[in-house]
């Protein structure tokens, strides 16, 4: 079984406004050392007996397709046998 | 600088939508190889200089009050210094 990982962070300068108001509310529950948060999305695809090479170039198509928006996002991919 | 990591995913058994619904979008778009897709939220937490063992503990607290759904996620700390 191939499995692949993608890792979604927003690109360097992009606000993060969920991350931020996060912080916020962390503040308010008294939690004061919380200095950042951020948040990444982690998509895990299963693609079956699919040969590594090729699960890599279409998880690649399907990250510029579906799974990520290219003005914001930033992805790595990750493939395991 | 103390950064915590925080792995939010759904408990053994609760129906992912999201998942489920990616996997069928992938195959309209001619992803055939695809059998199936999860998704995972990762929380990075800044904790500046606080010590390993009391941002553990902190943080396992962030997690109970505000960050994951304790009926349908299940969630793994890491501490990295």
């Amino acid at each position: 079984m191939v499995r692949a990982e993608v890792i979604v962070h927003l690109k360097p300068g992009i606000s993060d406004p969920e991350g931020s108001n996060t912080t916020k509310a962390l503040h308010l529950l008294g939690f004061d050392a919380v200095q950042s948060v951020h948040t990444t999305k982690v998509w895990e695809i299963d693609l079956g007996d699919t040969p590594e090479a090729e699960a890599r170039e279409q998880v690649d198509k399907m990250c510029r397709r579906l799974l990520t928006n290219p003005v914001i996002h930033d992805y790595d991919v990750e493939i395991r046998s």
